[in-house]
């Protein structure tokens, strides 16, 4: 299964410098946590390893960006709640690359991480990030802490979270949809919904924008599976259909695949929710738009 | 790597019993809450093999104890504090079976998770595990919930907790005391102060009696790998010496860890904290000095 999309995530969307500079320093911020006295070596440089240097950080983006267009009311919330989303997002990578998965030599265009430090190191990569990204959570000095818990963990969790789509993998039939939204828009939500959260407003319409992002998002990561190339991908591609996986390009060919993520991203820019910010908004689902088209 | 003995745990201590049923209820909710709609099949049933039946549930036991001992004024939250505390452990035992750790053929007395569902499910439930049990200290609708998550991060994490304790496994050299005490005391010291917590007590002289508890258990747990039988351990054992891990035997001979065992065991009594609930304390912990002292 493939989560990340590195063609798409190592450009850094321009409209988000900001937001950028705000997510790597809450990153840095929790790791530096992670790695403290007591953490053994090895670990500590896989934990690195497996948060920095990042993809586009597109999910912890879209936390800032709903926060902004909510008035930012809380920023130490916000970035706090935009690194916990890219820290469970990272955590599903390591894990997902793993051999019993989807057994992947690279990752953002360079060595998997359990190729580098192995499958021990990277099953504790993958568990200590969830907790990390959770004590973020638990650290903010917010009302809103518990609120933001319960998102990420529907995100992550069996039910209609991360967990819960890969293991549709292992299941005979798996439905299409199910899947798409659970393996990969659930956390795109969740990284939307946390963001309005922490600045104290109704999550509802950042949950269905982030939800409606996160779907266009997997249709594009398919559609580079079915017809992209790996140089491009930072990962290896054919993977869906090598391993006999629900891939959007499987149910309904490639120019279905494209007509769908067309579809998608209109109702996508249909759904910027009402604020001061929706231009801002615009501007960087167009920019993630062009990227996500390249297939 | 063992941090579970299902010699000690499978046996329900009598003054427990109560606790008990305290605790199967809290696990049976948060079971509810990861199986619900959305969760593929094989993951149900595999995250429900996880958990249930239990051992002797020694740490959320731990839990309400102290949270008796400070009043137990908030028991919803503690009791989300006692499964969470379970749920992380479960994940532990889950993860720590792999192939690429312990490799183990059976936990509990039974064939392995992976045994049963296979790698990639494993991996699976114990990341929704993990994310499950934060998920329980978010529901908490208590102004403790931020505090509880932060203390039970700690013990999960990579700088202390578990995640740390069992990467320590993979250095050339690892520091006895350390590793022991992120890979086991750390999650009995949690559970003690999150009990505390949960009835908005001071955790400190709960946080010292857990980690002394969790110091003791682990001296009995490397004894029983070193000279118990896997029929009465319910997991094989020979296991640290044959994987090279870290072992008190290995460090000081049966004699002495039999004579630490002892030390320590004294330690934790004196440990106990002033409290109405001293007396039920100290019962408990003579109960499980009986069970820990069979090697």
């Amino acid at each position: 299964m493939a989560t990340a999309f590195s063609m798409f995530e190592r450009v850094e969307l321009q409209v988000a410098s900001l937001a950028m500079t705000r997510v790597e320093a809450s990153l840095r911020a929790a790791l530096a946590c992670a790695t403290a006295k007591g953490c053994p070596p090895r670990l500590s440089e896989a934990l690195e390893y497996a948060v920095f240097p990042g993809g586009g950080r597109l999910r912890p983006q879209l936390s800032l960006l709903a926060a902004a267009g909510c008035g930012d009311g809380d920023p130490a919330a916000a970035d706090a709640a935009a690194g916990a989303v890219e820290l469970l997002h990272c955590a599903s990578l390591v894990h997902d690359d793993l051999p019993c998965f989807d057994d992947a030599d690279s990752r953002r265009g360079r060595p998997a991480l359990h190729k580098v430090y192995g499958e021990p190191i990277a099953v504790l990569v993958g568990d200590a990030l969830i907790v990390l990204a959770f004590e973020q959570l638990g650290r903010i000095t917010s009302s809103r802490s518990a609120a933001l818990v319960v998102e990420l963990a529907k995100a992550g969790g069996a039910a209609g979270g991360i967990a819960g789509g890969q293991a549709w993998e292992v299941e005979a039939a798996a439905p299409l949809e199910e899947y798409h939204r659970a393996k990969t828009a659930s956390l795109f939500e969740a990284a939307a919904a946390m963001g309005a959260i922490a600045a104290g407003a109704s999550p509802a319409p950042w949950r269905r924008f982030g939800e409606l992002v996160g779907r266009a998002y997997q249709a594009a990561d398919d559609l580079m599976d079915a017809v992209g190339q790996s140089t491009k991908a930072g990962k290896p591609t054919r993977r869906d259909f090598a391993l006999g996986r629900p891939n959007l390009v499987r149910a309904e060919g490639v120019a279905g695949a494209r007509a769908r993520l067309e579809a998608m991203l209109h109702d996508t820019f249909e759904a910027i929710p009402p604020c001061d910010e929706q231009a801002s908004v615009r501007r960087w689902l167009e920019q993630l738009t062009a990227r996500l088209k390249v297939c």
